[in-house]
């Protein structure tokens, strides 16, 4: 089985390639080829006993993914995109690499003609507020950043062209992985990692909102997980509608707090500095709280079992055991 | 205020151009010039004060749709696509008119750079099967048609090209519109239309489904009436939901054949002939049937009042009173 990753330089990229090379096999076909492709080299899993191949391009130039596809990748995982932060300042690059992008890349699918399985990761981004407290499988998209709107055009062009045959594809919607690895970054919704990462290494940390906010919530192991899946899960199962809400945890930050006393101790809660930030409150208002993912649930897609779980993964996958 | 009709030679277009051409303004403005756009010459309409411009064109050619903004039009109605059937069949053109065509003119209305008001008309296709009884307004978009596909997409486009202010879209989707004038087609959706108007004609019409089949209707006259509303809308009343169903009349066969003999009389119903269809049976079973339209009613779209009105609304514009 061959496998292509878009996106392979990116965190959840970078820990789904080495996810693979530690199984070898995918859905119980053994791997025979990874190809790894980003805007920037991505990164060769450790342990890989099938070759590797590191790839590097401007994914929406004419004729890429032409060549990207060309040797009839089995699976392809296109987590390729632009953020969201990004995607909103630059409107041209945005639409560029996450619509262009992917409509070159699907239409390169249909003209290799194997109907690979493709899993398309998408976002909670689709939703706009006002929604409801929880989100079911049938609410609508209303996006309100360009990014959401590059997502859900990406989510109905590959609902469409399964329908008619031309590739086999999954769309799923990642819940905010947390706890993000790396260093803190400038996102607004860098807290909600930050106030953990940052406590379980010795930092300080910055709490820019209220306890009683609601997230949204998936470690970087069960969104490997939710990719894995959907590469594997029967498309008999899915049916036409093949874009699903992962499901995650609905925890406020009190909660996040909580469970991080409770596996780290009093110690480490305490370099959690609290320093309201309006600005980031209003941003963090306008989004989805909670989802009723009942549909993925159904399919086998399999959350994190608890936050204290989503912390203790990012000390044993992160921190190799260690609390600082 | 100049306008611009693209699609101008269907029988909506043509509708509102004669309706434009009887107001000779719209939401208070003098028209001060009419552009009617479509692959073949629309016709012009009679009795018009200002000057009305025919233009014909292929609408994704490049640079088609510069030229057609060049003149920086105050409100832009997009009626044009290749319909359900034909862009099921022949994917790439369909693709090309409803998705590439549309892509071309917002990105030309954003380089224009006056920001006029665009009327892009999507389609109740944009919702796939099953859905429930009554389809409310935050109902989610599972098009099972590559047409139905291409319309929410373009909803999507419109609604983020609108929040980013480039320019200030409405999408709206329209009931399916009975009694459609004309001949006989062969759509499967044919049959609304055709029992009530070859009856009328004194013609004998085929009735391929069973009487409890219920189905969503506007007049054309509605039609227009709701193309016409949303150019003249203030837009911050919609805010960055951009796109709306429609409200219709949901009417079973039954109720339709009720309302024709109660305008036209026992002989007229009796030029009905019942041949049940399963294939056109089967197609129908996967339409809607009915709507809540909340949203569009509390912001002014009005519907036709009764089936019986439909019915009248034909036999005052289509036969100038007469019944056969």
């Amino acid at each position: 089985m061959k496998i292509l990753i878009i996106g392979g330089a990116g965190m959840v990229g970078r820990k789904l390639a080495e996810r693979l090379a530690k199984d070898g096999q995918l859905g119980g076909k053994a791997i025979s080829a990874l190809t790894l492709y980003d805007v920037v080299p991505p990164q060769k899993p450790a342990g890989a006993t099938f070759p590797v191949t590191i790839a590097t391009g401007d994914l929406p130039a004419p004729g890429e993914t032409d060549k990207l596809v060309a040797d009839k990748p089995d699976v392809i995982f296109h987590l390729a995109a632009i953020v969201s932060g990004e995607a909103e300042l630059e409107f041209d690059k945005g639409y560029r690499i996450n619509l262009q992008g992917t409509m070159n890349l699907i239409d390169s699918v249909r003209r290799a003609g194997n109907k690979p399985r493709l899993v398309f990761t998408s976002s909670i981004a689709v939703f706009g507020a006002p929604f409801p407290d929880k989100i079911g499988d049938e609410f609508f998209s209303t996006p309100l950043t360009s990014y959401g709107t590059q997502k859900a055009i990406g989510e109905l062009l590959i609902s469409d062209y399964t329908r008619k045959g031309l590739l086999d594809g999954v769309s799923i919607r990642l819940p905010t992985v947390c706890i993000r690895p790396g260093t803190p970054n400038k996102a607004a919704s860098g807290f909600f990692s930050n106030i953990l990462r940052e406590p379980l290494a010795g930092a300080e940390a910055v709490l820019p909102v209220s306890e009683d906010v609601m997230h949204w919530h998936a470690s970087p192991r069960a969104a490997v997980g939710f990719l894995i899946h959907a590469a594997t899960i029967d498309g008999e199962k899915l049916g036409p509608r093949r874009a699903l809400s992962m499901p995650g945890l609905a925890v406020t930050v009190g909660e996040q707090i909580a469970a991080l006393k409770k596996v780290a101790g009093e110690k480490v809660v305490a370099r959690i500095k609290r320093v309201p930030d309006p600005f980031i409150q209003g941003i963090v208002a306008g989004w989805p709280r909670n989802f009723d993912a009942k549909r993925a649930l159904a399919l086998g897609f399999v959350p994190d079992a608890s936050f204290e779980d989503i912390i203790k993964i990012h000390i044993e996958d992160e921190l190799k055991g260690k609390i600082a």
